[in-house]
């Protein structure tokens, strides 16, 4: 993954012509793309590592895996949200890591952990550096370094149980990697993020991932038989069985623990047979209330789709414009996606039973088409997120979850807040919205916000995203859905779970973690 | 319920002639009954509560709610275990709390522990007082006086949402006031243990509970949308949305609590239409085994149905036999019993594909009957049971889980450790199995045991537990998959979840309860 943006290079690509076009009229953006900095001449905050800690470091996981070379360190200086990029884009020094290290195993973890503990050096764990809520920034707390831990080398597929289906894999693995160990076998995991190509195993669990397919293969916590996890105060391996009445769910605590509790080092994970089958269908509904009634309808029925989303009227204009469908057959109304995955018999009885709910709800099938182009270009939005930047145009996204009931209400409320706070500042926003995660009880929103850049877009974000967390918490969703909570999303955390959860939160921190070294400013108000 | 039984008196009966002929048989009893105790009779230990502390109560939840006299604390004595059923049959003092109870609402909870923890008297939460493994014995720890918090005037549904599919229900609900509740607006909870009767829905939550239509509803903690938990250190409202990535599950870490945390007083449940049609089907399957991968290829197919379990050899002979077929078409193999529950489209479309892959592996539908009679007799069990320890014989459960690969194993170890465990004592058993909730990646094991008693029944049955506990942890099955922990599993506690995962709950303890009131002697070793 490239420094100061999202992905690999020869993904890169400046924006369409008539993109470029489209930008100009609807914001007033010159549409000339900035020239990005050359990478070795990025200056870096210096390190705060002495040569005493650097040899210590080099003794517990080997002289070549300790990094403090220029590259190593710019590469782990953070995630990827919009003000993540935005701020590599300054000029000045980046913030970075004292060293980068690359142990080898869970034992090397866990004496990393314990070095640093006597140390007094802080630690944060990386996977895939994907994280959108500034959860691998290299803060150093109230330590006088900080070091990031690199898991790429805990990339193994072990304990393949295929009868079981489960298969425990490394903390370090990408979801590619992962999926390619696992197809060797004929399985899969399923877990497809936006983040896939570049998020970890360990990474995923840390963060209650959420992939979109998680309507039929569930949530990476869903997926989660065991866990290994390092801490300071050693070692635990949690779950015993798929399911336990033995006291408190602990892989429930370290699941979505951000590298604050302990280092997730290898998952456990439910795994299936890779599809024999996909039957795509995408469908149309006359707007998003009756879009979102029908997506209820079949999941309380237990017949949802592996793949079901739904997309509002602007995300549904703009996605059929992507497409290259201007100027074709206009669709109006919402675009939803359904995707059924598994053997020809359930590809067969599963799609019949969600589409005849569908159907009975004001559905209209629309072919096989956008859902097969949805699936072309899923991981593809981040790319075109980093060419919208280079031309002053500010593009984020967020998400919430809340009960189906108040999913109307949500929607408005944040829509309200961002256009609000945006237009407040004299650059009104295209704000887009679709349901990306559904359950019985309620759905995720996941919104795409478009506007064009103030001379100071950090500020400018900041300022909307604070006047939407305050929507979110007001109106009953939760701050977070599948992003987590890294840096960004902590303000909001006493209002999640009360005074007295932090105090528990607090509690398990200052019994695995008793100085305190493990992700400072992260989760934990 | 009765003080030294199961159930309600007009449910009681002594065993039918030919079963008596049947044990006299093979166990060598004589069948005849022993004569219980009056219940006025039985010498309870003197109440440890001073007038002053009883003075205090009463100012906390009224004077009227804090019960003292004989009945009341026979009647919160314990739970229902095997053992602790024995024990009321013993002469002697019974142990009892030193008061029982019973606060109005939520804020009365809070304001009991307050008391308690300035006063220093242990706290034990008790809902139907149907465990099985004496979680809720009166034991008062290092304090000098114990009261129980009975729950059941928190008996309310609030917050009906049937858009959403959810209901706040009160912690002292039984089951079928809960469901009475939410029936008369056309919903229901669908958890179905052999508890229901009695059993309520914050015991439900505090043990992990998972009913016989887990397969379609899910488990008790699957169903959890938002607790509502009193400490001593405050309120704890968890749950935000059906989803969230905003760090660790808490509400994971209070279900399974089993009353050392807090004191669960509401429960947001995930609900659904009560069903339009069920659909009933047994089948029949040459062993155990061929079974059991039919029942793993139908939930790895996502075709699973409502209900889903499966009787081995054993069990299969003896279930029929109660079901009066004795003599009549002898049925060898294994029964499995299937319910699929829903619209009559998702009945259908379920149930084909669900038949189809149970015939694919080998099983024989055999009709209706057989999982009717099921269904009809689900919550007779206990009673069974009780009339058994009338007349000489030794009768328990217990119950396990683990992956599918393992369970072949498991299943043989726990038969073994039983068997030879009795058997050298002198009392060779009759043990049956059924595989009672099933997961994508393993299902749990129900195990009855039947042995003729010895004159000390329970020291022969803490021998048989120990053996069998020791041989499911070293089998690597978890030590209770919904019987919970409670006093009797304590022991194996630390090897469940590691001497740091027992670190991390005496500190979450320590945070909500630092007194160490709450249900001491429970759960946490």
């Amino acid at each position: 993954m490239v420094w100061d943006a999202w992905g690999i290079p020869s993904e890169h690509a400046p924006l369409p012509e008539k993109i470029r076009t489209l930008l100009a009229q609807v914001f007033g953006v010159s549409g000339e793309s900035v020239t990005r900095r050359d990478e070795g001449s990025v200056p870096l905050r210096t390190s705060a590592l002495s040569q005493a800690h650097l040899a210590g470091l080099s003794t517990v996981v080997g002289p070549d895996q300790v990094r403090t070379d220029h590259r190593a360190r710019l590469l782990h200086a953070g995630g990827k949200s919009t003000p993540d990029l935005l701020r590599r884009r300054l000029d000045g020094p980046q913030d970075a890591p004292d060293a980068v290290l690359f142990p080898a195993d869970h034992d090397q973890v866990l004496a990393v952990l314990e070095y640093c503990t006597e140390q007094r050096i802080a630690v944060v764990p990386f996977g895939g550096g994907t994280s959108v809520v500034g959860g691998v920034d290299p803060a150093r707390g109230a330590f006088d370094a900080v070091v990031t831990l690199d898991l790429r080398r805990l990339d193994s597929l072990t304990d393949l149980d295929p009868v079981s289906g489960t298969a425990t894999l490394g903390a370090g693995l990408t979801g590619p990697q992962a999926e390619k160990l696992l197809a060797a076998h004929g399985l899969s995991l399923g877990h497809f993020p936006q983040s896939f190509e570049f998020a970890s195993i360990g990474g995923f669990a840390a963060t209650r991932s959420s992939g979109q397919a998680s309507a039929g293969f569930g949530r990476f916590d869903d997926m989660i038989q065991r866990l290994r996890v390092a801490t300071p105060g050693g070692t635990l391996d949690l779950g015993r069985a798929p399911a336990s009445a033995a006291g408190p769910d602990l892989r429930e605590l370290f699941s979505g623990s951000e590298g604050t509790l302990g280092v997730i080092t290898a998952v456990t994970l439910r795994v299936h047979p890779v599809p024999a089958t996909v039957g795509y269908q995408a469908w149309s509904f006359p707007d998003f209330g009756a879009g979102a009634a029908a997506l209820r309808s079949v999941v309380q029925a237990g017949a949802a789709p592996t793949v079901l989303r739904l997309s509002d009227e602007a995300e549904t204009g703009l996605n059929l414009a992507r497409a290259g469908d201007i100027g074709g057959n206009p669709v109006t109304g919402c675009l939803a996606i359904t995707t059924i995955e598994g053997s020809a018999a359930h590809v067969e009885a599963r799609g019949a039973e969600a589409a005849a709910l569908l159907t009975a709800a004001g559905g209209t099938a629309l072919g096989e088409q956008a859902a097969r182009d949805w699936e072309h270009g899923r991981f593809a939005a981040p790319y075109l997120r980093d060419a919208l930047l280079d031309v002053g145009i500010l593009c984020e996204t967020l998400e919430t979850a809340t009960s189906w009931s108040n999913l109307a209400e949500l929607k408005a409320k944040v829509t309200a807040a961002l256009t609000d706070s945006l237009a407040g500042q004299g650059t009104p926003p295209l704000v887009m919205c679709h349901i990306s995660h559904t359950y019985p009880t309620g759905a995720s929103l996941y919104f795409t916000v478009v506007a064009k850049q103030l001379d100071d877009p950090i500020a400018q974000w900041h300022t909307a995203k604070h006047a939407v967390g305050d929507a979110i918490a007001a109106a009953g969703g939760t701050i977070t859905h599948h992003h987590a909570v890294g840096a960004d999303h902590r303000p909001w955390m006493t209002g999640e779970i009360g005074e007295l959860g932090v105090r528990v939160l607090r509690a398990v921190k200052q019994a695995v973690d008793p100085a305190g070294i493990l992700n400072p400013g992260k989760l934990i108000p």
